[in-house]
């Protein structure tokens, strides 16, 4: 794999203990979380861990083991990206209240050079947002060539919270269905390859969590009296997520339904997902577009 | 103090660790490392260490033990700046080619959450950016409240690349000198803390390092011929950073002088200076805006 070809970081030693860590995929995340359409939603365990058979102790360090190929083909991403090169990657989070968004960042996006990863949180649109369509904010924040995209919430909240809140009327947002689609295949198209993740948690868990953000000082920020409102709608956004997956898991740009009531599992499965997405570039590193011999007589020449 | 008031992360440990790291500085790196207007730029020793006694393993060894504190606040930070707070940080990084700028965010700003980080890299401007202000690009990019805003070069090429490469005439750079101090009294007056760095290497270390970059060609990438034009201007260089310390180091924005002979010994300074700022912010966790007991009500009943 190039990705070893020129490594001198020691990732060598780390990916053989990724690939015994790693067999305890007995379905690649890739396949065992891809959403299929037409699949129920509500038939997902949201405490299940789809594909894998490493437990926690397993799940924490395939992780911590996949971390230097990570960040290594993150890096030569980047270079890509400074030499010309026109790809990119971008994240998509969604999720409801708590399920786990914030930590992914954290935890997975925060194993690679914060240098190539551009970051954007979408919250209810500002005054100067609402006057534009709703994909204008959210093209002002894709990637640029070399870069890692992470939306923390995304386009999709139009069919999400817009739909079940009747921000707007049935019509409208039936219509962004396919406008995200075409959206999505011209992003793809320019060199941008997509990684749809949704994270499912189940009521008991998201009770649990809002619970905690009301008992610790230190999580009161965290919490917005809100979540309840919007927890009081739980099954109209069950039913707004199983459309979303169902209409916009495209060949492109495919949804991963991942369960995330165990934050272990989601950060691997998070983790894993982007792994291969980068594995699927098959990047080196850039030619260099200078004479090497010349600039090494040169520089000696100083 | 407030720091581990409420702490929950297993900081308590790592701070008693830390305390014990950080007595092998003999003096604090805000003032070892400050800059004096009238010193000499060319009496830094590149390889020295000001302060610091610990050498290089327990310098790696502080920057780890004192990582989990580095994140708490810049969380509470966060925290704060979601809660309706004004305040920010921004570290701007100076630095001649190879000198580490892209280690230091690596490897120290990586320490905290991505989430809570703005990160902008200045290259030369582009048409639209000329078409504007020196300052418009760098105005545009400071961080919202509660972020880490790190400038990866910054205004300060206005009186380095632009003064020795002559692309101004000298009575428009000399008057950058005045305006820049005006600009961060009014960024500093805002809320924003700024932390100033200057990293130091020597023209040996350049050249080492610029080889290093011909000799790996998973390094090419990240050289460039021109880097020799800059190196053959080096007394130039350090004439523009003498006046650059000298004008532009106030007591709102001071500039430290980090020698970065030693990757290790910039990466703690940094770590440090960070933490140091941080901490004078006192940061507590948000007061709740809602009535806890009644949300508490509010959850138990869905």
């Amino acid at each position: 794999m190039t990705a070893h070809a020129t490594d001198r970081s020691g990732t060598a030693d780390g990916t053989a203990e990724a690939r015994a860590l790693a067999r305890e995929w007995t379905a690649p995340p890739t396949t065992s979380l891809r959403w299929t359409p037409g699949a129920r939603l509500t038939g997902i365990d949201p405490r299940s861990t789809p594909g894998w058979e490493g437990g926690k102790a397993g799940a924490t360090a395939l992780v911590a083991a996949h971390a230097p190929e990570l960040s290594e083909l993150q890096e030569r991403l980047f270079a890509e990206g400074r030499s010309g090169g026109s790809r990119s990657m971008l994240l998509v989070l969604q999720g409801l209240d708590t399920a786990g968004k914030g930590g992914i960042v954290r935890h997975v996006v925060g194993l690679v050079d914060p240098q190539g990863v551009m970051h954007r949180s979408f919250g209810v649109p500002t005054a100067e947002e609402k006057a534009h369509g709703y994909l204008w904010r959210i093209r002002n924040a894709l990637p640029r060539p070399g870069y890692i995209g992470v939306f923390d919430r995304s386009h999709y909240e139009q069919v999400l919270v817009v739909r079940v809140e009747g921000l707007e009327p049935r019509a409208e947002w039936e219509a962004h269905y396919d406008e995200m689609n075409a959206f999505e295949a011209e992003v793809a198209a320019s060199g941008t390859r997509i990684v749809k993740v949704a994270l499912v948690i189940s009521r008991d868990e998201q009770k649990a969590r809002l619970a905690e953000r009301l008992e610790r000082p230190d999580k009161h920020w965290k919490y917005n009296p809100g979540d309840i409102d919007t927890r009081l709608r739980w099954d109209d956004y069950v039913a707004a997520y199983q459309d979303m997956l169902d209409r916009t898991s495209t060949e492109v740009a495919p949804w991963h339904v991942v369960p995330a009531d165990r934050k272990w599992f989601a950060r691997l499965a998070v983790s894993e997902l982007l792994l291969d997405a980068l594995r699927s570039f098959d990047l080196g590193w850039p030619e260099a577009d200078f004479d090497v011999e010349a600039e090494k007589r040169r520089l000696a020449a100083t």
